[in-house]
């Protein structure tokens, strides 16, 4: 980065880590911070922290907030776009219309465009990477949460209040009794068996309710540290309680996945996000799965494939989105 | 109808009945004919009997095919739009790779576009019916099959091998060893739950096992000879077998219906089909099951609402498409 007024930056907020990035004007990521999610601050002070690093970002680059051409910011949940306003978000615990764009913009001291995190990871892939090139294309994002955006016909679809893509509440489960309550206030939710954070608890309550699993002595003898990556490493080395939290998983993705096929007949679905860094062999597993469940002349013609951006892929196509709307609302 | 040549035919075939419509420029329906599909012909002898009455409403308006602006036919299944060919159809079965636009072109001495009965049916609504305005429209269909059709921002959307919608095929039940084979192939469908065929034929089962129902006195004492309609009829009437077939059908419903709402964020769902002539009761258990099981943000912008062009829509609709395109494929 040069210091001239090309570069875009780019935020992506969720519920376990934020993410920064800075493009130059060819899309290339010059500098890039990912540091936890301050989710015990209110979401105010949250955004200052998150803003801080930001800014120590363009420090570093020699920038200000005002000599970028946009800046783009990524939450989760339920987002009024046109006003810059998050209105809930099961992953972020007490954020309740909260007037994100206006408070980075105060912070930054320029303008915020904002949207959500995973239509931007949607936007982020479709342009830079797994669906470049892509006429139907489905982004999914399996991390702390699951969610869905969609590029239909070569143009991101919002559905009629920009709710569209929410397979991660799509019921998956019918056992009711076993099934934990989401973030959204339903029971069987996706999101509550395959989301990292879903994996993750289920194998602590184990680790804490006696089970025989290694996942503990991986987070350093810490059961409340446990995450899901930890989950899958044990699960991977045959650890039978770990394998079976992610067997239970992989089935509920694989009904989320058969959904977005044989409703949308998608030429690519993307996998990002946290829980997809579990790598070839959890796509393998869906793969597999979705070719037996989902129907034949849609599952024929799909490319299940990794997301190619990784954990950025939101901040950046909060960054490419921003630029390309002026740094204002958006399509 | 005048005679002059600004008259559009649709034909609609089904697994169970096949539909002919005259429409006048204006869209009004000038003659109609619905009758039963001879699904015990093979493919060619089964289209001749539909064109043997297309050919008869349009001798009744004194047109010949050849007058007509345009002829549209709609089919059930995998079709290839551009080759006017029915690649399969799991509720006709022994249907593969039928050159379906041909065999009618050459029986009516006219051309004839094919394209997907519920794709139809749902251009049909958005053109005329409860779709009218509507920029995220989805139109679902339950009767011998169960599929929708999609409208999105204000475009048909096919999907990347014309099997977007396909929500008939999608998963909807757990218990394996319950499951009925599915025509596509699989089990589990929400087609071998809730179509009418599948509510019928779960009845007429029960029934010849004995279970107390008043399905058969409905259908004059003949088991085989029960229908979907005799089913919801019994129900409503106090018949508790037929009340749990219904009961499990509309559960299935749910699911699908919540599916569709959770991915599309749609303005308005319709229901349509033979199964929805169930009726008010069945839509508002519908909406019900609907509001308490998808994402707040999507159904609380949704309507459900029946389709408003009945049996007709998918004639209706190919029609219309049919006279859009000058009887060529198709967008």
């Amino acid at each position: 980065v040069t210091g001239s007024g090309r570069a875009v930056l780019g935020i992506d907020v969720g519920g376990t880590t934020f993410t920064v990035v800075l493009l130059a004007a060819d899309g290339e990521v010059t500098a890039a911070a990912e540091e936890p999610m301050p989710i015990g601050l209110a979401p105010t002070a949250a955004l200052k922290t998150v803003t801080a690093t930001a800014r120590t970002l363009l420090a570093t680059a020699n920038l200000l907030p005002r000599e970028l051409v946009a800046i783009g910011l990524a939450v989760p949940g339920s987002v009024d776009v046109a006003r810059g306003v998050l209105r809930s978000a099961p992953n972020l615990p007490g954020w309740r219309d909260v007037p994100v764009a206006a408070i980075a913009a105060d912070a930054l001291e320029a303008p915020v465009a904002v949207d959500h995190d995973v239509r931007m990871a949607a936007v982020g892939e479709s342009r830079l990477g797994a669906g470049r090139g892509v006429a139907s294309f489905v982004c999914m994002t399996i991390g702390t949460g699951i969610g869905a955006a969609l590029v239909l016909d070569g143009r991101p679809y919002r559905g009629a209040s920009d709710a569209a893509g929410e397979i991660g509440h799509v019921p998956v489960a019918t056992d009711t009794t076993a099934m934990e309550l989401c973030g959204c206030g339903r029971r069987g939710c996706l999101e509550t068996v395959a989301s990292g954070r879903a994996v993750a608890e289920r194998v602590r309550r184990l680790a804490r309710a006696g089970a025989a699993t290694s996942a503990p002595a991986l987070a350093g003898g810490d059961v409340d540290a446990i995450s899901a990556r930890h989950v899958f490493a044990a699960a991977a080395a045959g650890d039978a309680v770990c394998a079976r939290v992610v067997e239970d998983a992989v089935t509920a993705l694989t009904a989320g996945v058969t959904v977005l096929v044989n409703v949308l007949n998608p030429e690519v679905v993307a996998i990002g996000g946290g829980v997809s860094a579990a790598g070839a062999a959890l796509l393998d597993r869906l793969r597999a799965g979705v070719r037996a469940a989902a129907w034949s002349p849609a599952v024929d013609v799909v490319r299940i494939v990794p997301a190619a951006l990784g954990t950025r892929a939101g901040a950046i196509g909060a960054a490419l989105h921003a630029a390309e709307h002026g740094g204002r609302r958006t399509c």
